[in-house]
């Protein structure tokens, strides 16, 4: 391909900190990644030990050295939408020392410059390495790029475990729970509220639905030596007509944050005996999943998870933590790619206008992983 | 003043039930009662025996015999929306009989013609009687013409009972129940619903507040003779700010229907007694009445009043019963003035596309209060 717009600096002799500078000021809001995945392709097509895979504006790249495992690093390349936070500045602050502030510095391109830093500086790594970098994460999902690889090219996702470079604070954070949204709806008879006796009140039927809840204390359920911390909760309540009529539907959404160690249908079983005794004293009420995303075990029980974990706590002292929030994790997951979150900055400050990482975070990350590819 | 557009048939010599038919074909849709208003006003006039007044588009007339007792008879001349109903019919049923349907038949021409006959009938009758028809009944009470009355002529309004013709089946309905709204706000704290822990979910506190409300038996008070069931009843429920998030606020409307022996502030303690027990568990959720309308005493004890209620029972066999929903009766008794529902017509038919009133029950109810003030 030609020279592109805009071109980084020599992968291979280039600090992973003015790598993520670079990286930064190349916006790339949702749906703007043409340039910076143009400027990544170039830079891995000139990698002779690479092969490189383009396919819309994501950019896999992979060794082929027939080692006994292989394992993704993978990062997105978009953005949420700039606000005055860029091209990046490096400042100093009190407490973390230098920072690299501006849009994307935490989410996540520090992630992606440690990955493109690796794939040129380990031509011969430990194990055969696939690095993804995909478009369109901070959207929906049905734009996702991570997504739309599985579905065209889903042997380049084979592995045997998945790093995913969103921000940890240099932690690693394994798998994710899972979601689901469930409807539970309590049916009545209208009437005016002048004679309520005639109608049946939708409302006050939620009562044993929202006390059952209220008393429910969530799980921490352990799944592959990491802690869970579960969620149950009400996220929204509605029903009425007006003020002077007996409502005749309610409907209370509730949001289930489950373990990676339940399915689906284990999760709605789990929902429904924490509301057994409500709804058995509702025959008419109704409960409908809306929306559910399975979570990610974090699979730290497999050889080449545990050598990585290993090489990261002895190489920056990361702690292993679960995940809680759902993440990209979790589409390795469902291909059968036990996978983790490990990255720069404080995850925190991902979306904030003041979004800054500390530079000695982008580094010891890129330390832990070149330590443990190639030791 | 000249000959209105739209003239009267003579009121004295022509029967209720007719003169209904006239006047609903007069179509007066609340803000256009201009035409009726005049023929009313100029039909009233004729008569020597009455003092007319024209305020807006209502019209008063009273007769001034110095009696010991003064009695309001009252209806409004406006209707809702007119739905292909008009020009009237006269229809046979199979269980009511001859019928006059169309719009404003029962809600409520009838009593309307009812009140103009019996002006122009009963010269000189037993107490003093006070005819008012007004305008804007049946939009935002801020246009209602009994209220402007009530500003502009109070002393036109003065009276030891008042009647008002609305449907009520030929029934005496008496006063009526007042009705206040209030709202139930629980606080919380927001936090993304992966991490529950970190909030307070204000939904979940809602539960106590509808259990309470759902375990309620809402009284039977006895009023001047008469049972006031009333009604403590959520009528809406509204939490929630996304499907991820623990929502920081949820609100419970709360409509309490309450007995006219009870004043504002007793209803709103009632419903503060109901939830204390749930309040004393939710420090922080406030309280809050935002609509409030008393009610009325049926006033049936006052002399005049049971003169009414001996003569209507036995002229038509007429039950008495209370008021459940909120009428302009309360604007009487808020001026001091017990008084009662008394009409033609099924009130379940008021506003429906098929409304009809009975022929007979006009007759029936003119012949009741004919009998009250011309014995």
């Amino acid at each position: 391909m030609s020279q592109p717009a805009r071109a980084l600096p020599d992968l291979a002799t280039t600090d992973p900190v003015t790598l993520t500078r670079v990286l930064c000021d190349i916006a790339s809001v949702s749906g703007e990644e043409r340039a910076i995945a143009d400027a990544v392709e170039h830079a891995l097509r000139a990698m002779p030990h690479l092969e490189v895979l383009r396919d819309g504006d994501a950019v896999l790249a992979r060794t082929n050295r027939a080692r006994a495992s292989r394992v993704v690093i993978a990062g997105h390349l978009d953005t949420v939408p700039v606000q005055g936070n860029l091209p990046t500045q490096l400042r100093t602050d009190e407490v973390d020392g230098e920072v690299l502030w501006g849009r994307g510095t935490v989410d996540m391109k520090g992630g992606v410059a440690v990955a493109l830093h690796l794939a040129a500086a380990v031509a011969d790594p430990a194990v055969d390495v696939t690095y993804a970098f995909y478009d369109h994460e901070e959207v929906e999902a049905a734009k996702n790029g991570l997504g739309r690889i599985a579905r065209n090219h889903p042997a380049w996702l084979a592995a045997d475990f998945a790093i995913l470079g969103e921000p940890t604070s240099g932690h690693v954070e394994g798998g994710c729970n899972g979601t689901m949204r469930l409807d539970v709806r309590t049916p009545g008879c209208t009437a005016h509220s002048a004679r309520a006796w005639r109608g049946h009140n939708a409302i006050h039927d939620l009562a044993p639905v929202l006390t059952a809840l209220a008393a429910h204390t969530s799980e921490t359920v352990t799944v592959d030596g990491l802690d869970y911390r579960e969620g149950l909760n009400a996220v929204g309540v509605r029903g009425g007509i007006a003020g002077n009529m007996i409502p005749d539907d309610a409907v209370v959404t509730v949001n289930y944050r489950f373990a990676p160690s339940r399915d689906a249908a284990q999760a709605e079983a789990y929902v429904r005996e924490v509301l057994a005794d409500a709804l058995a004293a509702l025959p008419d009420a109704t409960v409908t999943v809306t929306d559910v995303a399975e979570g990610a075990r974090p699979g730290l029980d497999h050889p080449v998870a545990a050598a990585f974990v290993a090489a990261a706590t002895a190489a920056t002292g990361a702690q292993i933590n679960p995940k809680y929030g759902w993440t990209d994790v979790a589409r390795f997951s469902a291909l059968g790619v036990p996978a983790v979150n490990f990255g720069p900055g404080d995850p925190s400050l991902a979306h904030a206008d003041d979004e800054r990482v500390p530079t000695a975070q982008i580094a010891a990350v890129a330390d832990a992983l070149r330590a443990w590819l190639a030791p």
